[in-house]
Protein backbone atom coordinates (compact mmCIF):
# COMPACT_ATOMS: atom_id res chain seq x y z
CA UNK A 1 0.00 0.00 0.00
CA UNK A 2 1.26 3.47 -0.88
CA UNK A 3 0.34 6.28 1.52
CA UNK A 4 0.59 10.04 1.05
CA UNK A 5 0.61 12.36 4.07
CA UNK A 6 -0.25 16.03 3.60
CA UNK A 7 0.55 18.95 5.90
CA UNK A 8 -1.64 21.77 4.52
CA UNK A 9 -0.58 25.41 4.36
CA UNK A 10 -1.10 28.26 1.90
CA UNK A 11 2.57 29.23 1.53
CA UNK A 12 4.07 25.79 2.16
CA UNK A 13 2.07 22.60 1.67
CA UNK A 14 4.18 19.62 2.74
CA UNK A 15 3.72 16.11 1.32
CA UNK A 16 5.38 12.77 1.90
CA UNK A 17 4.85 9.41 0.19
CA UNK A 18 5.74 6.05 1.77
CA UNK A 19 5.25 2.41 0.83
CA UNK A 20 3.84 0.03 3.44
CA UNK A 21 4.53 -3.72 3.27
CA UNK A 22 3.47 -5.36 6.50
CA UNK A 23 5.42 -3.62 9.27
CA UNK A 24 8.04 -2.33 6.81
CA UNK A 25 7.76 1.34 5.80
CA UNK A 26 9.84 2.64 2.89
CA UNK A 27 10.28 6.27 1.91
CA UNK A 28 9.26 7.05 -1.68
CA UNK A 29 9.40 10.85 -1.96
CA UNK A 30 8.74 14.06 -0.06
CA UNK A 31 8.46 17.70 -0.95
CA UNK A 32 6.76 21.04 -0.42
CA UNK A 33 4.30 22.77 -2.77
CA UNK A 34 4.77 26.52 -2.63
CA UNK A 35 2.48 29.43 -3.51
CA UNK A 36 3.71 32.99 -3.66
CA UNK A 37 1.60 35.68 -1.97
CA UNK A 38 3.75 38.49 -3.36
CA UNK A 39 3.20 37.39 -6.97
CA UNK A 40 -0.29 35.90 -7.08
CA UNK A 41 -3.71 36.63 -5.64
CA UNK A 42 -5.41 34.10 -3.38
CA UNK A 43 -7.43 32.35 -6.12
CA UNK A 44 -4.32 31.83 -8.28
CA UNK A 45 -2.35 30.55 -5.26
CA UNK A 46 -5.04 27.94 -4.51
CA UNK A 47 -5.16 27.00 -8.20
CA UNK A 48 -1.38 26.57 -8.24
CA UNK A 49 -1.42 24.39 -5.08
CA UNK A 50 -4.22 22.30 -6.61
CA UNK A 51 -2.28 21.67 -9.82
CA UNK A 52 1.01 20.94 -7.99
CA UNK A 53 -0.66 18.48 -5.62
CA UNK A 54 -2.66 16.82 -8.44
CA UNK A 55 0.62 16.31 -10.33
CA UNK A 56 2.10 14.54 -7.26
CA UNK A 57 -0.96 12.25 -7.09
CA UNK A 58 -0.59 11.46 -10.81
CA UNK A 59 3.16 10.80 -10.43
CA UNK A 60 3.08 8.60 -7.31
CA UNK A 61 -0.45 7.08 -7.47
CA UNK A 62 -1.02 6.72 -3.71
CA UNK A 63 -3.65 4.22 -2.53
CA UNK A 64 -4.51 6.14 0.60
CA UNK A 65 -4.16 9.70 1.92
CA UNK A 66 -3.97 11.32 5.35
CA UNK A 67 -4.00 14.86 6.66
CA UNK A 68 -3.56 16.42 10.07
CA UNK A 69 -6.74 17.39 11.87
CA UNK A 70 -6.33 21.14 12.08
CA UNK A 71 -5.85 22.63 15.49
CA UNK A 72 -7.83 25.89 15.20
CA UNK A 73 -6.30 28.78 17.07
CA UNK A 74 -7.49 32.20 18.14
CA UNK A 75 -6.12 33.99 15.09
CA UNK A 76 -9.23 33.95 12.87
CA UNK A 77 -7.44 35.34 9.79
CA UNK A 78 -4.78 32.60 9.98
CA UNK A 79 -7.50 29.97 10.53
CA UNK A 80 -9.38 31.14 7.41
CA UNK A 81 -6.16 31.05 5.32
CA UNK A 82 -5.32 27.58 6.57
CA UNK A 83 -8.91 26.49 5.91
CA UNK A 84 -8.67 27.57 2.28
CA UNK A 85 -5.42 25.63 1.76
CA UNK A 86 -6.86 22.67 3.67
CA UNK A 87 -9.88 22.66 1.32
CA UNK A 88 -7.47 22.02 -1.58
CA UNK A 89 -5.53 19.37 0.39
CA UNK A 90 -8.81 17.48 1.02
CA UNK A 91 -10.21 18.02 -2.49
CA UNK A 92 -7.33 16.47 -4.45
CA UNK A 93 -7.39 12.99 -2.79
CA UNK A 94 -11.21 12.92 -3.11
CA UNK A 95 -10.89 13.76 -6.83
CA UNK A 96 -8.57 10.76 -7.18
CA UNK A 97 -11.19 8.60 -5.44
CA UNK A 98 -9.27 8.15 -2.17
CA UNK A 99 -10.56 8.25 1.38
CA UNK A 100 -8.75 10.82 3.52
CA UNK A 101 -7.70 9.82 7.04
CA UNK A 102 -7.62 12.70 9.53
CA UNK A 103 -5.41 12.57 12.62
CA UNK A 104 -5.05 14.96 15.54
CA UNK A 105 -1.55 16.47 15.84
CA UNK A 106 -1.10 14.68 19.17
CA UNK A 107 -1.93 11.31 17.61
CA UNK A 108 0.69 11.91 14.91
CA UNK A 109 3.32 12.90 17.49
CA UNK A 110 2.45 9.95 19.71
CA UNK A 111 2.94 7.52 16.81
CA UNK A 112 6.23 9.00 15.62
CA UNK A 113 7.86 10.27 18.82
CA UNK A 114 6.04 8.22 21.47
CA UNK A 115 4.55 11.17 23.32
CA UNK A 116 1.71 13.50 22.30
CA UNK A 117 3.35 16.73 23.34
CA UNK A 118 6.62 16.51 21.43
CA UNK A 119 8.24 19.62 19.94
CA UNK A 120 8.16 20.15 16.17
CA UNK A 121 11.95 19.60 15.87
CA UNK A 122 11.60 16.27 17.64
CA UNK A 123 9.11 15.08 15.00
CA UNK A 124 11.56 16.01 12.23
CA UNK A 125 14.36 14.26 14.09
CA UNK A 126 12.38 11.03 14.55
CA UNK A 127 11.22 11.05 10.92
CA UNK A 128 14.87 11.32 9.85
CA UNK A 129 15.76 8.38 12.13
CA UNK A 130 12.83 6.42 10.69
CA UNK A 131 14.05 6.91 7.13
CA UNK A 132 17.86 6.96 7.39
CA UNK A 133 19.74 8.55 4.52
CA UNK A 134 16.60 10.19 3.11
CA UNK A 135 16.84 13.87 2.18
CA UNK A 136 13.87 15.65 3.78
CA UNK A 137 13.27 19.02 2.14
CA UNK A 138 11.92 20.86 5.20
CA UNK A 139 9.83 20.78 8.39
CA UNK A 140 6.52 20.72 6.45
CA UNK A 141 7.66 17.68 4.45
CA UNK A 142 8.82 15.98 7.70
CA UNK A 143 5.37 16.62 9.21
CA UNK A 144 3.72 15.18 6.11
CA UNK A 145 5.86 12.02 6.37
CA UNK A 146 4.94 11.76 10.07
CA UNK A 147 1.24 11.92 9.11
CA UNK A 148 1.80 9.16 6.50
CA UNK A 149 3.56 7.01 9.13
CA UNK A 150 0.69 7.58 11.58
CA UNK A 151 -1.85 6.58 8.91
CA UNK A 152 0.14 3.42 8.05
CA UNK A 153 0.23 2.37 11.74
CA UNK A 154 -3.48 3.11 12.11
CA UNK A 155 -4.37 1.04 9.01
CA UNK A 156 -2.17 -1.85 10.24
CA UNK A 157 -3.86 -1.85 13.67
CA UNK A 158 -7.26 -1.75 11.98
CA UNK A 159 -6.13 -4.59 9.69
CA UNK A 160 -4.88 -6.69 12.61
CA UNK A 161 -8.11 -6.07 14.47
CA UNK A 162 -10.15 -7.14 11.44
CA UNK A 163 -7.96 -10.26 10.99
CA UNK A 164 -8.40 -11.17 14.67
CA UNK A 165 -12.16 -10.66 14.44
CA UNK A 166 -12.34 -12.77 11.28
CA UNK A 167 -10.27 -15.48 13.02
CA UNK A 168 -12.51 -15.34 16.10
CA UNK A 169 -15.62 -15.50 13.89
CA UNK A 170 -14.15 -18.36 11.80
CA UNK B 1 -20.06 40.75 -19.86
CA UNK B 2 -21.36 37.81 -17.83
CA UNK B 3 -20.70 37.87 -14.09
CA UNK B 4 -21.02 35.09 -11.52
CA UNK B 5 -21.32 35.93 -7.83
CA UNK B 6 -20.53 33.24 -5.25
CA UNK B 7 -21.57 33.10 -1.60
CA UNK B 8 -19.39 30.31 -0.17
CA UNK B 9 -20.52 27.83 2.45
CA UNK B 10 -19.94 24.14 3.10
CA UNK B 11 -23.58 23.11 3.38
CA UNK B 12 -25.03 25.74 1.02
CA UNK B 13 -22.91 27.46 -1.59
CA UNK B 14 -25.00 30.14 -3.33
CA UNK B 15 -24.34 31.28 -6.90
CA UNK B 16 -25.94 33.86 -9.20
CA UNK B 17 -25.20 34.70 -12.84
CA UNK B 18 -26.09 38.04 -14.46
CA UNK B 19 -25.43 39.66 -17.83
CA UNK B 20 -24.14 43.23 -17.88
CA UNK B 21 -24.70 45.47 -20.92
CA UNK B 22 -23.81 49.05 -20.05
CA UNK B 23 -26.00 49.97 -17.08
CA UNK B 24 -28.46 47.17 -17.83
CA UNK B 25 -28.23 44.07 -15.63
CA UNK B 26 -30.13 40.94 -16.64
CA UNK B 27 -30.62 37.86 -14.51
CA UNK B 28 -29.40 34.63 -16.12
CA UNK B 29 -29.63 31.99 -13.40
CA UNK B 30 -29.19 31.39 -9.69
CA UNK B 31 -28.95 28.39 -7.44
CA UNK B 32 -27.40 26.70 -4.44
CA UNK B 33 -24.86 23.87 -4.46
CA UNK B 34 -25.42 21.57 -1.52
CA UNK B 35 -23.20 19.12 0.29
CA UNK B 36 -24.49 16.67 2.86
CA UNK B 37 -22.57 16.31 6.13
CA UNK B 38 -24.71 13.39 7.26
CA UNK B 39 -23.91 11.33 4.15
CA UNK B 40 -20.36 12.32 3.16
CA UNK B 41 -17.06 13.05 4.87
CA UNK B 42 -15.45 16.47 4.48
CA UNK B 43 -13.21 15.57 1.52
CA UNK B 44 -16.17 14.14 -0.46
CA UNK B 45 -18.28 17.21 0.36
CA UNK B 46 -15.59 19.54 -0.99
CA UNK B 47 -15.19 17.32 -4.06
CA UNK B 48 -18.95 17.44 -4.65
CA UNK B 49 -19.05 21.27 -4.31
CA UNK B 50 -16.10 21.51 -6.72
CA UNK B 51 -17.80 19.39 -9.36
CA UNK B 52 -21.19 21.16 -8.98
CA UNK B 53 -19.60 24.61 -9.24
CA UNK B 54 -17.37 23.58 -12.17
CA UNK B 55 -20.50 22.35 -13.98
CA UNK B 56 -22.12 25.78 -13.48
CA UNK B 57 -19.02 27.49 -14.92
CA UNK B 58 -19.11 25.14 -17.95
CA UNK B 59 -22.84 25.73 -18.45
CA UNK B 60 -22.91 29.53 -18.13
CA UNK B 61 -19.34 30.49 -19.17
CA UNK B 62 -19.01 33.62 -17.00
CA UNK B 63 -16.39 36.22 -18.00
CA UNK B 64 -15.81 37.42 -14.47
CA UNK B 65 -16.34 36.14 -10.92
CA UNK B 66 -16.81 37.73 -7.51
CA UNK B 67 -16.96 36.46 -3.94
CA UNK B 68 -17.68 38.06 -0.62
CA UNK B 69 -14.64 38.92 1.49
CA UNK B 70 -15.19 36.68 4.47
CA UNK B 71 -15.93 38.30 7.76
CA UNK B 72 -14.03 36.08 10.19
CA UNK B 73 -15.76 35.58 13.50
CA UNK B 74 -14.78 34.25 16.88
CA UNK B 75 -15.99 30.74 16.21
CA UNK B 76 -12.73 29.17 14.97
CA UNK B 77 -14.35 25.85 13.97
CA UNK B 78 -16.93 27.67 11.81
CA UNK B 79 -14.19 29.86 10.31
CA UNK B 80 -12.15 26.78 9.36
CA UNK B 81 -15.21 25.15 7.74
CA UNK B 82 -16.02 28.29 5.83
CA UNK B 83 -12.37 28.59 4.80
CA UNK B 84 -12.42 25.11 3.31
CA UNK B 85 -15.56 25.86 1.25
CA UNK B 86 -14.15 29.25 0.30
CA UNK B 87 -10.99 27.56 -1.00
CA UNK B 88 -13.18 25.67 -3.50
CA UNK B 89 -15.16 28.83 -4.41
CA UNK B 90 -11.87 30.61 -5.24
CA UNK B 91 -10.27 27.63 -6.96
CA UNK B 92 -12.96 27.01 -9.59
CA UNK B 93 -12.90 30.52 -11.20
CA UNK B 94 -9.08 30.45 -11.22
CA UNK B 95 -9.16 27.05 -12.95
CA UNK B 96 -11.38 28.63 -15.64
CA UNK B 97 -8.82 31.44 -16.03
CA UNK B 98 -10.95 34.15 -14.38
CA UNK B 99 -9.87 36.85 -11.96
CA UNK B 100 -11.91 36.80 -8.77
CA UNK B 101 -13.16 40.09 -7.34
CA UNK B 102 -13.49 40.16 -3.55
CA UNK B 103 -15.89 42.55 -1.81
CA UNK B 104 -16.50 43.25 1.85
CA UNK B 105 -20.06 42.38 3.00
CA UNK B 106 -20.69 46.07 3.71
CA UNK B 107 -19.66 47.05 0.17
CA UNK B 108 -22.12 44.51 -1.25
CA UNK B 109 -24.94 45.77 0.99
CA UNK B 110 -24.13 49.39 0.19
CA UNK B 111 -24.37 48.71 -3.55
CA UNK B 112 -27.59 46.73 -3.39
CA UNK B 113 -29.48 48.31 -0.48
CA UNK B 114 -27.77 51.72 -0.24
CA UNK B 115 -26.50 51.29 3.30
CA UNK B 116 -23.64 49.13 4.62
CA UNK B 117 -25.45 47.79 7.66
CA UNK B 118 -28.58 46.36 6.06
CA UNK B 119 -30.18 43.18 7.37
CA UNK B 120 -29.87 39.94 5.39
CA UNK B 121 -33.59 39.93 4.52
CA UNK B 122 -33.28 43.45 3.13
CA UNK B 123 -30.60 42.27 0.69
CA UNK B 124 -32.87 39.47 -0.52
CA UNK B 125 -35.76 41.93 -0.86
CA UNK B 126 -33.73 44.43 -2.92
CA UNK B 127 -32.32 41.67 -5.15
CA UNK B 128 -35.90 40.54 -5.87
CA UNK B 129 -36.85 44.16 -6.73
CA UNK B 130 -33.78 44.40 -8.95
CA UNK B 131 -34.75 41.32 -10.94
CA UNK B 132 -38.58 41.36 -10.97
CA UNK B 133 -40.29 38.08 -11.70
CA UNK B 134 -37.16 36.05 -11.15
CA UNK B 135 -37.40 32.96 -8.96
CA UNK B 136 -34.63 33.15 -6.36
CA UNK B 137 -34.02 29.77 -4.77
CA UNK B 138 -32.93 30.98 -1.34
CA UNK B 139 -31.07 33.52 0.78
CA UNK B 140 -27.64 32.20 -0.27
CA UNK B 141 -28.53 32.57 -3.95
CA UNK B 142 -29.86 36.11 -3.27
CA UNK B 143 -26.54 36.98 -1.58
CA UNK B 144 -24.65 35.58 -4.55
CA UNK B 145 -26.71 37.73 -6.96
CA UNK B 146 -26.04 40.77 -4.74
CA UNK B 147 -22.28 40.05 -4.98
CA UNK B 148 -22.57 39.81 -8.79
CA UNK B 149 -24.45 43.16 -8.89
CA UNK B 150 -21.78 44.76 -6.69
CA UNK B 151 -19.04 43.43 -8.99
CA UNK B 152 -20.87 44.73 -12.10
CA UNK B 153 -21.17 48.22 -10.56
CA UNK B 154 -17.53 48.17 -9.51
CA UNK B 155 -16.37 47.14 -13.02
CA UNK B 156 -18.56 49.84 -14.59
CA UNK B 157 -17.11 52.53 -12.30
CA UNK B 158 -13.60 51.31 -13.08
CA UNK B 159 -14.48 51.35 -16.80
CA UNK B 160 -15.90 54.90 -16.63
CA UNK B 161 -12.80 56.05 -14.76
CA UNK B 162 -10.54 54.49 -17.38
CA UNK B 163 -12.59 56.08 -20.21
CA UNK B 164 -12.40 59.50 -18.52
CA UNK B 165 -8.63 59.13 -18.04
CA UNK B 166 -8.18 58.09 -21.68
CA UNK B 167 -10.28 61.08 -22.81
CA UNK B 168 -8.27 63.45 -20.58
CA UNK B 169 -5.01 61.95 -21.90
CA UNK B 170 -6.19 62.13 -25.56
Amino acid sequence: MRVIGIDPGLRNLGWGVIDVQGARLTHVANGICHSDGAKDDLARRLCSLHSQLSEIFRKFSPDSAAIEHTFVNKDAVATLKLGQARGIALLVPAQFGLEVGEYAPNAVKKTVVGVGHAAKQQVEHMVKLHFPGVQIVGADAADALAIAVCHAHHCQSAGRLQAALLKAAG
